[in-house]
């Protein structure tokens, strides 16, 4: 299969990624903070430590991680509205931010975390498909650099973080899995998929759609495949990235 | 296995489905409706036709399907306050009436419809597992009765359903795969996983969460394998309820 | 006066109610329920019970009723929107919990309560007018059945209600009172009055609003010469419905 | 019976209104307007005309009146929220505001009106029990000052307003009906009725409240009858204010 | 430069106020209040004392003094919405308010305030140019008069008011620089500028704008020199007011 | 005066602004874009284009500028919370965001741009004092590039600026005149004033805020004079990343 037998953009191999790259301590005022670039879609990233928690998490000695999304209004080609100018938020950006809290969490030891709050801020500076991954695999990478930080400070004794997290967003393209949509690419796919790993490629969270055509369990597992993929390579620019 | 060796709550087999019923027409103001009621979970849908369109539609000759899902206040053990009080919906609520939207569209052809909107409401009347999944499931009915109706009054030719959409959720309870968990039984999961498909066993919809433990290709597998079943048996529900 | 001499949708005496039917206990996960049906309107009332009272309460042994009112989006004719859809709560809906509230308060015993909350939540099914009687003459089912158990449990001593309370429409019609007005004579009347009254006929609430026509004293004494035999029926349900 | 039998602030015959002054042409930049004090109560009101009607009057050549009741934050004894600073509005104050508007209206012709809006704000100054009576009986005056000034200016034909409205507040205080009552008479009160009546003493609401004691319906019409009292003196003094 | 040879409406001399009146005790129900005349423009100020702080203040012996500034709805010629009823508050209230409250502070001894907090409320009954600077003049009488009552009663020892506080505006009109600009002298303005001093003319807050014409130095320093002498007019007003 | 006679943080000459930087481009997703550095503080600046104009203005042929301004949530030391997630935008931005669209607005010919709305969005993604002066500086940029492609594509046909706008901070901070305070500077400032003026010296806007201490009209001039300086400096940078 040759990348020109595929819709215009896509110009390489199914399970390559886009370029990726990201840049740790983007942020100087935040905890934690990157600036995650996959292909055209720009991120930024950051953790905020607080030492208050949910009023019903008060006084168990244990620790929250929670995630807030949002696109900058010129991130989009046509500017996209705040959501206070329309007086709520966008349901498509609660549905990204549960998830980007679902699959952070999972690597965290919140006894080893104490009774605080981290807030894992993801706001898109420019989108071209795959925002709700970028956001998980630069939001681990703030999430880290903050953890280190109070285990540097001595504030806590061991780093919180038991494995890596990171995503990738899957597709069926004219019958064909593909790795890492762009935004042109994923307006045309019949199946879209966000797939959420650890480090040692096991499944946090798997969120399949189909758009227009139901999915056999082979296309899923093969979709599932070049996850994994794309989810090793993701690793190898996380842990460079926090310096590991 | 036997169901004893499973937390207390489980008390049939692996791949069984709590009993099922589907009242059509239990709403006779709506243009469709039907009460669902899976084990003690029982969600009152209904479908409602407009001939007004999204902006973005008009003058197309297509039609858009919608849905919104609510919990009556006293369908949780504890009171739950309504969104209007807060002032804002709750962010489960806005993640799981996109998942309801999303799936029931996938069965529609939407020039058979014209340009008209159906907006499907699930509202849960009492909950104990697996609200989404049978709002799904129950959405479709009302969805389909509403729809017959156009049909039969020659609003509309052709039936716009083009296959069955059902639900069921599945997860991992110590360490084994069950169908359709009820509250305590999803409360204990280590995954937790919605199942969306047609009446042909496409994959419409996957969403699989790891709560604690991450989860292997081979166990998502399994527990499609379980979801099938599942949904084989809300079909025939489905059918009776629709008349077919 | 014969029905026939009415408006076309009026086939019974001035007198009479439509058929009224309580099913308590409907909602199985609520302290108290019922399914109140008058006609062809029906209202889901539950009554969850809550050991948090209002801030200026806490501490005066004392307890509190409050009753909240919605309208599922396909009771009507044409779909409602939900009102967290447009931000605010609908101004009828909320001139007609506060009647309901004050109207369920007036029989509590509030020392005999303790410091509880109760919530009565009126959630319309299908609307043909008198809801807002409808969702009192029910909710009072509910709370009934509510406080029942909280006698049952041990948690109270003496049952907080000290009467029935109960609520009728009446209105003039084509210059004639009539009982228990269904939605087309209810647009069509000239004065339209909601009356709550206790069991042994006191009035709690009387709520007499002329449309059109100025009413006399004459008239609105005939209404509530109306009003007492309807609320005497709906007493007799009522009184079944708690098994008393 | 003598005053002095009474609770400590009422000194006065039980039909005897507070001294009420309307003073018309208040706000000079509202098309009509007064000032009204009943006793210890202002209230500003004012009437604004406009050429939009709601969509669903579009075309159809009549018009509509609408109402808008607020209290200053200063005007009760503590300092009382702004609605905007909490987001939503007070549920009495819209309770009240859908009262005053529904009686207004019962005076106008709206075919006289033509395809024109008129808002009736009133915002209360100082309160000292009966502001939504003292809003109807002052906003009539707006109300009929405004629509004076559309006559004299040519603009429509005929005045719309065919009959006086005015209101007055009656209660049962210690088991004796007086009228008119001030707030810490109406703290405790059993019984709070608000009555809003014609010129020629037609009922055209009537919203009687037991907060205690039911009331029988003897009460009621002794209310009644202080009420009429009541309005003719307020009959008066609205007519002497727009210069009838 | 003779009146005529500017715009219509201006027909003082270019350093003159419009006639300037303050009543104070406006609002008997408020602890300090005032009703501020300046030319056309009315607003209704009131002061109210509480005894709560915002919360990172508990515990400090301070207080605080806050703002908060409507436009009544028929204060300008077309009804202005309220802020409720489009649920926010208009961007140009806040701007306003914010002014309004850091003017006041400047002048208050918060520890001879003591833990209490003052809410200053300008309420605009007539609008016809400078609103902001009437609310500032005028709500500086409302202040001083409740402090005023604190001291008489005992609560506070010292009046923590230690200075005078008024405002002014003044503009650019055809290329010459006039003082308290009405509304229409306003739209034409090339530069608009509300200028707010103490008693010994320091400048407390100077907000000049250019609406199409950029400003010279020398032209701001000749505004602030008019804006002096009318403000020493307002504060003979304000000291009247106060009885000083 | 020598730097070490100030407070601590202030380490450069009165006049001195801290290192600017202007990178054109930041965002490729908007039709111009910038992010600005000053010492501290980094602010995104995007322009966005679109056909579309506020309704009061079309079909009258001209154009509009508008700005936001918002911080993202770890621009601050601790975590702001979102507008959203309070549920109203925060005073502070609302009169900020207005300061910057009049300041934007004062350079723009509106015939020139046509029937087109220009938004400028400033985001701030670190804030260390002078974000609002910042905004506009880097906003002109953005501006002025989203309007040069509009005359490179020839949609336009004339560059709608007439000139460059920027702003900067000065205060008094101890008695003395200090130009581009940072946020310890600002926080001991008696007198903090934003100055936003043309390429040539005119003032487009000046708030000077006495937070302690009244202000001297010779002060107000020599800040004045500092703040020419500093923006003399500042339209150079302006110059050199927009290419002129």
């Amino acid at each position: 299969m040759t990348p020109e037998s595929l819709t215009g953009s896509f110009d390489r191999g199914p399970a390559d990624l886009r370029p990726v790259t990201i840049e740790p301590g983007f942020v100087s005022s935040a905890d934690g903070s990157a600036l995650i670039s996959v292909g055209g879609t720009r991120v930024i990233c950051t953790a905020s430590v607080s030492t208050r928690v949910p009023k019903w998490m008060v006084g168990n000695g244990e620790g929250w991680v929670t995630a807030e999304y949002s696109m900058l209004p010129a991130s989009t080609g046509d500017r996209k509205a705040r959501d206070i100018s329309k007086g709520k938020q966008d349901g498509r950006g609660v549905e990204i931010q549960r998830l980007i809290g679902r699959s952070l969490r999972v690597g965290v030891d919140f006894k080893a975390l104490g009774e605080r709050s981290v807030y894992v801020d993801c706001d898109v500076l420019e989108a071209d498909g795959g925002t709700r991954c970028a956001s998980i695999t630069g939001g681990y990478v703030a999430l880290h650099l903050a953890l280190a930080a109070l285990v540097e400070s001595g504030e806590i004794e061991k780093h919180p973080l038991t494995t890596t997290v990171a995503a990738v967003s899957v597709g069926m393209v004219d019958g064909r899995a593909l790795c890492d949509l762009d935004y042109p690419e994923d307006s045309t796919a019949e199946v879209d998929a966000n797939v959420v790993m650890t480090g040692d490629r096991g499944l946090v969270e798997v969120q399949a759609t189909a758009e227009r055509t139901p999915l056999s369990r082979t296309s899923l597992d093969e979709l599932l495949g070049l996850a994994e993929t794309g989810i090793d390579e993701l690793r190898v620019a996380q842990l460079a990235a926090i310096g590991s």
